[in-house]
Formats: structure tokens, C-alpha cells, sequence
């Protein structure tokens, strides 16, 4: 039941960002194909965690979850701007994303850098048309941008940059992981109870929620870039190795980055424990297990 | 006089800038760099023009324009992102700007592309925390991110690419001109429009002169690439030559080019002066005159 509603939902996402884009492709003229390479990034692409997480943290408060999609578009386009910039050869050279070539290998570099810095764009203009209307989300949008700004995403993947073939510290490790994948994480669920005008308490338990579970995400990235399989991942597996850049498991070693990923993981459910004594959050249970358990 | 007052803006911005980098560097961690690959590229840069064109509207209709210093520098953020990017050696492969090595020689690719895309995000954090307080704030932010997006600046980069080493026609130029250079210009006086509240009426002839200045500049930017001196231009002269890009001149010719010019020239000043039946516009007028006779 529940694992059909997350089906339901990862379908209407998907469904969303295709009508989004064929919008704008038809509409396009002499930058027709900055929106084809935007959307081939874009389309049948990955978990939609982020939109997914979102969606179901919203929808634990309110039900008119359907009024937010675009929210959940913007959020996953901001996703996917890092990663067509995060793949170009200046940054971790990655020929392979989601199973297909990457963008700048379809497109060459200067179009997914465009594509990249038009994804980020499209982003904020959805949010901000959506927050003309609608004073809540204009609090959330800038919840979002302070999580993948200079002191959010884009902070933790300098400092990704600058650790490479360096031997990092631990609170180095944490900052970058904290924020180059946790914050974004964080804010689409910390943005879901704003919008659902929840109290402070409710949104300082969504944030140690959302923080848990982005450093778990990242953490779990690193394990399967160890042991996961080339087929099932969609991208090469040991290329953080390849990049000679400090991973959990080249930092704590294979087995404990397991340990650190099990406790995560065990604090992620019971907070959510803690909160289905005032709601039901059974489904935002069942994606945070069914993300736990994934194996791509 | 006036002048005087241009010179005082300018020097206004230059402070407001250091002032926000300054601070956000001493914030920083991990990110430091990031902030200053950011205020390297975007100190001492250049005249400020979209700034202080985006005041001088506002100051057409009302006093307390400095209540908008943060948009006039969230403004800059935006040109100088798109500046660091276009120099990238996938894009137009530049080693100077503004008489200075251009970031990427500096900082290295990879941190440019990051110092883009983190003067991006900065620009609509800052515009979205004004936008909070502000409902004006938001309409004239979605303006400028319309301006800057696929449709928009982005667009006119892309088609910019697609057009190297091809024979362009009139439209296409003309389409690649409009959105790359001018759509921000012709935003930074609409949006001081719309912070103002001006009627429709307004707002057109603003937009009308903001497209003629835009399309202008861009012109003025061709020509002085052929004839400009490098000492003044801080920039490599030819080099749109170099990439084989359809500018102006070599679509026109040097003369023809600028007859197009004097008469885009002359329209802008008309539409100020009808304005000035309405309103003092000196001020925009002086500062539009300069730019106009610009040899930088």
C-alpha cells in the first residue's frame, strides 16, 4: 500500500518534470536545445528523493500536497543542476549518471554548463512566481537557497574540491558531507513544515531528521561507491577512489562506516517514532526505510 | 554635478560589495576560498552600470533607493556570474578581464565554475530575504529571474554557442544580442519600476528604453572589440573575432554598425526625454549619455 503511494508519487514527479520541459522545448526557439540537454538530465532520473521526501513530509500536516508540486520540480531540478556540474571534467570527470552518458558527453561542456546554471534558474523562477501568491513559500524557497549557497552545497563541494589527495580531518569529512548532500536533503524537508506553518518545535525535529538522514544518504553513497554493483548504481563505482578524494570508508574504513550508517539510520526512524505519537507519518516512514535499505 | 552623483553610486556599490564579501569571508570555514574567488572576480569590476542604472530608475520616482542597495548588488552578482562562466575555457576561453588574469587562471576551473554558480545563488538569497519583508521586492525578483533564465540571458548564451563559426542571419543575431546582453539591462530598470509601483504606461516606456539601451551596449561592445584599445578595454580586443562569433561589425560592417548605433542612441534619449515631462530624470540621462560614449 504504502510502497504503491511512493510508486504513485515518484510517477507524478516524473510526469511533472516531462510536461515542464516539453513546455518549454516547444516553446523554445534559438535555446531549444539548452531545454533538450536540461531535460535529458532531468528525465527518468533517480529516486527523486529530494521531491519524494518533500512531498511526504508535507503531506504528514496538510493534505493539498498537489498545490506544492512545483516546489518539489524546483527542488529536484536544483538537484540536478549539482550534478551536471558536479560531472564535468574540471570537477569529477564522470562519463556515466543514472546509467546514461553525462550530460557534457552528449552535449560538450559548455552546454551542460549552461544546462546546469538554467536548471538552477528555472528553479528559483518557479519558486519565486509560486511564492507571488503564497507568503509561506517564499519563506521556504529561502530556506532552500541558504542550503545550497556558499555556506550550504556549494560550500561543501569546494571543500570537496580542496580535500582532494589531501588526508582530511574528521570535522573536515563531516563539513563537506554535511553540507554538499545533507543540506539540501535537510531543507526539502525542513521547507515541507514551513509551508505547513508548523511550530518551531515541529520544524527543529524535521531539521534533526533531515540532518540525520542527508549525512546517512551521503554516507551510503560512499559504502555503495565500495560495494555496490556497476549495473545497479547507474554510474562508476570507486571513482570518489579514483578522484583521490576522502570518503567515509577510506576515512573510518569499510566496516564502521557500516556501524556510523546503522546508528544514523536507527536515530533517523526514532525520531520519526517520536513523532507519530502527534501524526501519521507512516509513509514518510516507509521511503526513509525504503531509502535505508536502497542498494543504488 | 550629476556627475559627482554617478561617481558617489559607483563608489557606493564598490563599498556595499567589499562590505558583503568582506563579512561573508570572515564567516567562512571550509568555504573561504569559494568567497574569495566570488569578491575577486567582482571588486573593482567594471562600471557598475546595471547597478547604478537599476538606482538612478528608482530614484526617478522615489528618495529612499537606498533601502535597495542589496538589489542593485544582487544585480551585479548575476553579470559577474555569468562573466566567470562565459570566460571559462569551455565557453569563450578568456585569460583576462577587467584588466585582471580572469578567475578561472586564478583559481583554477573548477573553483570558477563553483564562484558562478555560488554569485548565483548568492544574488537570489539576497533577493528573496528582501522579497520576505517586501512584497514589491518579489514581483521585481521574478522580473530579473525571468530575465536571466532560459529565456532569457542563458537563452541568448546558448544560441551564442550554437552560432560560432556559422553564418548567422539578422534574427538570429539580433535574438542572440537581445537576451544575452540585453534582457539583465532592460530587468535592472523594469525592476526599479516595479519596487516603485509605477503604472503600466510606466513600465513600458522603462522597458523600452531598457531594451534600446541593452541592444546599444551590446553594439557599442562589438565595435570597441574592433576598434577599442586594449589598455582602456582591459579585456583582449579581436577576441570575438578569434571564436568566430557573429558580432555586429561582421555582420554589418564598422559603419553601418555604428549608424545603428547613433540612431539606438538617439531613440534611448527621446524616450527619456518624454519621461522627463513626468519626472527629474537628469540623472539617468547623464548616466545614459556616458554609457553611450563609453570607451571601455
Amino acid at each position: 500500500m504504502s510502497e504503491d503511494k511512493i510508486n504513485y508519487l515518484k510517477k507524478i514527479i516524473d510526469e511533472k518534470i516531462e510536461e515542464y520541459f516539453t513546455k518549454k522545448i516547444n516553446l523554445a526557439t534559438h535555446n531549444k536545445l539548452l531545454y533538450e540537454s536540461m531535460y535529458y538530465s532531468i528525465k527518468d532520473g533517480g529516486k527523486r528523493a529530494r521531491a519524494i521526501l518533500f512531498i511526504l513530509t508535507y503531506g504528514i500536516f496538510k493534505e493539498n500536497y498537489e498545490d506544492y508540486f512545483d516546489f518539489a520540480l524546483a527542488i529536484e531540478m536544483i538537484h540536478c543542476y549539482s550534478l551536471i556540474h558536479d560531472d564535468l571534467p574540471c570537477m569529477d570527470d564522470d562519463d556515466l549518471r543514472r546509467g546514461k552518458p553525462t550530460n557534457h558527453k552528449v552535449y560538450g561542456e559548455a552546454i551542460a554548463l549552461l544546462a546546469g546554471d538554467g536548471l538552477l534558474n528555472e528553479a528559483f523562477e518557479v519558486l519565486i512566481k509560486l511564492s507571488i501568491d503564497d507568503r509561506a513559500s517564499l519563506k521556504a524557497s529561502y530556506e532552500i537557497s541558504k542550503a545550497i549557497g556558499g555556506f550550504g552545497m556549494i560550500g561543501g563541494q569546494i571543500a570537496d574540491i580542496l580535500g582532494e589527495n589531501k588526508k582530511l580531518n574528521e570535522e573536515e569529512l563531516r563539513y563537506i558531507h554535511e553540507n554538499k548532500t545533507g543540506k539540501l536533503i535537510k531543507a526539502s524537508i525542513i521547507s515541507a513544515g514551513i509551508l505547513c506553518n508548523c511550530d518551531q518545535d515541529i520544524l527543529s525535529t524535521l531539521g534533526e531528521f533531515g540532518e540525520k538522514l542527508g549525512y546517512a544518504f551521503q554516507i551510503k553513497d560512499d559504502i555503495l561507491d565500495v560495494i555496490g554493483d556497476e549495473d545497479h548504481l547507474g554510474k562508476s563505482i570507486n571513482c570518489d577512489i579514483k578522484n583521490e578524494k576522502s570518503t567515509f570508508v577510506s576515512f573510518y574504513g569499510l566496516e564502521r562506516s557500516i556501524e556510523i550508517y546503522d546508528r544514523l539510520s536507527l536515530e533517523c526512524m526514532d525520531i520519526l517514532d517520536r513523532l507519530s505519537k502527534l501524526k501519521d507519518v507512516n509513509l514518510l516512514k516507509s521511503f526513509t526505510l525504503k531509502l535505508i535499505k536502497r542498494n543504488n
